[in-house]
C-alpha cells in the first residue's frame, strides 16, 4: 500500500512527493533529520528527538518551517494517516530550493518532508535473540557529527563493507578510539560490570537513545562512565551492544570475529533492554 | 529566462524538475557531480571532468545511467537549449530513490540531472583585478575529499564563515597544512618562483583545472612542487591563487588579514591565468 507522506503542508502518495533538483538538501547536502519510533501507534520518546531536532536546526542556522505545536500534530497526523501501528517516522528539513550557490540562501524555504516505516521493533527479533556480529572500520565523516545531517554516505558505505564480511553492522573508530556505530551508539559493559560510552562531543551523535539508556542505567544502580574506549577494550569487555530509536538496545556479539564475553547477549544488555522497553512503552505519546 | 534542464532522459522547465524525497541523493548525500564550464558556446576542458566523473561514479560504486556518447551529447544539447554562450553545466548523478536503508539498493536507478548557470567568468572581473582576501578554517569535511560527492554543508557554512569576516573564501587545514579552498585547489608561488600545491591523495579533490595549470606551468618552465605546505608558508609566499573550472585562476591577495606579496595580483599568477585561457579557448569542444 502506498504511504502517505507530508511534504511542506501537503499530505501526498509518496509517489507524488518530490522536491526540486535545486533544493538544498540534494545539492549540498544541506539538511539535517530525525527519526522517531512509533510503539502501539504512539509516539515514543518524542521530547528527547523534538529537543535535538531543534539543536541540529540551530548549529547549521536553518529555521523551522513550523512551531513546535504543528510538529507534533503532523507526527500524530501521520501515523493515523498511515495506520501506523509499530515502525517510524522519519523527519527532514532541507535549506530548501535555490539557484546552486555555496552561499546560504538570502531568503530560505526550508523544506519539510516526514515519512513513515512500518517495522517490528518492540517483540525480540533474531538480532536481539542471537546479538549481532560487527566490524571496525576507521571513521571517515565529517567533524561535527553531533549534528544529525543526511550526509550519510559514508555510513552508508560502512553498512555495505559490514555486509560484505558477513557483519550486520560496523563500529567505527578514530584515533584509537571507538567513536559510535554506522547509525547508533556504541557501548560496552567491563567485566566489572561498568556500562561504557563515549562522552558526547562533536565526534558523536548525541544519541536520544544512548541519554535515555545512561539515565535507566543510573537508576538502576548500574555504574555509568562517559569515555573513550578502545578497540582492544571492547573485544575484551563483558558485553557490548548498540542503541538507537529502533534498534532501542541490541547486543553485540563479535567484533571483527573476537567474540565478546561468552558469545550470547550479556545479563546487563537485557536488563537495559527491559529497562527501556517497561519505561518508554509506558510513557508513550 | 526559466532554464530548460535535464533529468532522466526529458527535458524539462526548471520549475517541473523534481526528484522523489525518497532519493538517496536527498536522504544519504548519496550522489557525486561535475561542474563543467562553457565559453563561446563549448565545453571547456570536458575531456578532463567526464574522466572524472567515472572516476567518481567508480569510487562509490554507482552506475552512469548513460553512455559516454550520450552524455557528451546531453552537454552539448543543454548549451543550446539554453542558450548559453559563457558560464558552466553542472551535473549531479544519485543512487535514486529507495525505500530509506543505509544499505544500497538492489536493483538502483540512478537520477543524472543536468542544469546550466550562465556567469561571466573570461573576462578579468574585479576578483581577478583585485585578488580576493581568503580567511583559514579547519578542514572539517569527510576523509574522502577526493570523491567529489554532493557532501557540501561545510564548504557552504566555510562560504558564510568567511563572507563573516569579509572575505571572499576560506583556505581550509588540517594538521598544520592546508587542504585546499572550500570548493577549488590552492595553490602558492615561493619567492624564488615555484609553483606549490597539495599532492593528491585523499585529502584533496583532484582538480582538473589544477591538473592543468600545473601542466602549462611545467611546459612553461615554471617549478612545480606537488607537497603539502602550511598557512605560515602560504602568508609570506610571494603570490597565492586558487583555481577551478569557472574561477579559472584567481588571485588570493591576503589569508587571515595578512598581505600576500606586495598585495596585489602577482605575476606568475596572471601568467599561468593567460596560459590557461589562451590554450582552454583554442580547446573548446
Amino acid at each position: 500500500m502506498s504511504r502517505i507522506v507530508y511534504l511542506n503542508g501537503q499530505w501526498l502518495p509518496e509517489a507524488e512527493a518530490k522536491v526540486s533538483i535545486f533544493d538544498r538538501g540534494y545539492v549540498f547536502g544541506d539538511a539535517i533529520y530525525e527519526v522517531t519510533a512509533v510503539a502501539d501507534g504512539k509516539l515514543m520518546d518524542y521530547a528527547g528527538h523534538a529537543a535535538r531536532l531543534m539543536r541540529s536546526i540551530g548549529e547549521i542556522a536553518l529555521e523551522c518551517p513550523v512551531s513546535a505545536d504543528e510538529l507534533l500534530a503532523i507526527h500524530r497526523e501521520i501515523v493515523v494517516r498511515n495506520n501506523l501501528v509499530e515502525g517510524l517516522i522519519y523527519l527532514q528539513i532541507s535549506r530548501g530550493p535555490d539557484d546552486r550557490d555555496f552561499h546560504f540562501p538570502k531568503s530560505p524555504k526550508p523544506t519539510l518532508s516526514l515519512f513513515t516505516q512500518a517495522k517490528k521493533f518492540i517483540a525480540d527479533g533474531p538480532n536481539v535473540v542471537n546479538g549481532i556480529p560487527v566490524i571496525s572500520l576507521p571513521d571517515l565523516r565529517w567533524a561535527r557529527r553531533d549534528i544529525k545531517t543526511v550526509q550519510l554516505l559514508y555510513p552508508s558505505m560502512a553498512k555495505m563493507e559490514a555486509e560484505k564480511h558477513g557483519a550486520a553492522d560496523a563500529w567505527l573508530y578514530e584515533d584509537g578510539f571507538v567513536t559510535e556505530a554506522t547509525s547508533s551508539t556504541a557501548l560496552i559493559v567491563t567485566r566489572d560490570g561498568h556500562l561504557i560510552t563515549r562522552q558526547l562531543s562533536h565526534a558523536i551523535l548525541p544519541g536520544i537513545t544512548r541519554g535515555s539508556i545512561l539515565s535507566l542505567a543510573r537508576d538502576a544502580g548500574i555504574p555509568v562512565e562517559e569515555r573513550p574506549f578502545t578497540l582492544d577494550e571492547a573485544k575484551s569487555a563483558a558485553e557490548a551492544m548498540i542503541t538507537s530509536a529502533t534498534q532501542m538496545v541490541q547486543p553485540v556479539v563479535k567484533i571483527d570475529g573476537d567474540v565478546i564475553g561468552d558469545g550470547k547477549p550479556g545479563p546487563v544488555t537485557k536488563r537495559l533492554r527491559k529497562l527501556y522497553i517497561d519505561y518508554h512503552l509506558s510513557n508513550l505519546i
